[in-house]
């Protein structure tokens, strides 16, 4: 009688840390996946400027917080048009890639014409279901002076 | 004999599993500690502006990469001193707070002079073993009028 019990305790534990484990390594896996679409949407969108092939990685929505540009998936096409328009060599280069839950943030290095210093950015991505929802940025233009000779990544 | 080989293996997966929990716990665990470390320091630094209660929470350097700072421990207590006698109401407001494994994200809203528009401000910090050891940020200004109505935030 004691040992079934026993057998039934340890059955249940086990259970219970199979379990916790498992919600632990799908949190990391989802933010793996995340971080994963994120880099490939960047690249289809900022480097290759092709907005049909960037658009899957849209969820129902795209929350646009740069104030520069429009709200919104549509906002985002006209933003790339722009950006093939006026700027059809600029490179975003991701230097870091970070996230925490439904957050993924790049901390990239952009040049909107060959040879200039460009810029850094960090972006900040929200995903609902694997799927890119909101956007923040933060844009500052590299200095030719450094009071440290670190570089900004 | 087969009994107690089953009861063998069924003692070394429950091992393997209460090991990967934990570790997986753990570095959930360390995040939740370096964001408050982080959260802590850039309270005491940014808006106290007392060097001597933000120090403790460096690690062994301090590598700075911001453009406008000089490097280092030393180089940050400069930067105090500045912002003390020049922007003594200066406020930072911490909006969002991630991490990812050694590294801590800040998304802030910094304001130099009450009433001014301020700046959008992500910051970036390495630690090591609980300290800060390196920091990276991006700052923009931010603009009177937007193409969006969400704000920078």
């Amino acid at each position: 009688m004691i040992g079934a019990m026993a057998r039934i305790a340890t059955l249940v534990a086990v259970a219970l840390l199979l379990a916790a484990s498992a919600a632990l390594a799908a949190a990391g896996e989802r933010e793996e996946a995340n971080k994963k679409a994120v880099v490939e949407f960047y690249d289809k969108a900022l480097n290759q400027k092709d907005f049909e092939a960037a658009a899957p990685y849209f969820g129902s929505r795209y929350v646009q917080h740069n104030p520069n540009a429009p709200d919104g998936i549509d906002g985002f096409k006209a933003f790339l048009g722009f950006l093939r328009e006026k700027f059809p060599q600029s490179r975003s280069e991701i230097k870091r890639v970070l996230a925490d839950g439904d957050y993924v943030i790049l901390h990239v290095h952009a040049v909107r014409t060959p040879g200039e210093r460009g810029s850094a950015i960090v972006d900040v991505f929200k995903l609902e279901n694997g799927k890119i929802v909101e956007h923040w940025d933060v844009v500052q233009p590299i200095p030719e002076k450094s009071a440290n000779g670190n570089g900004m990544f």
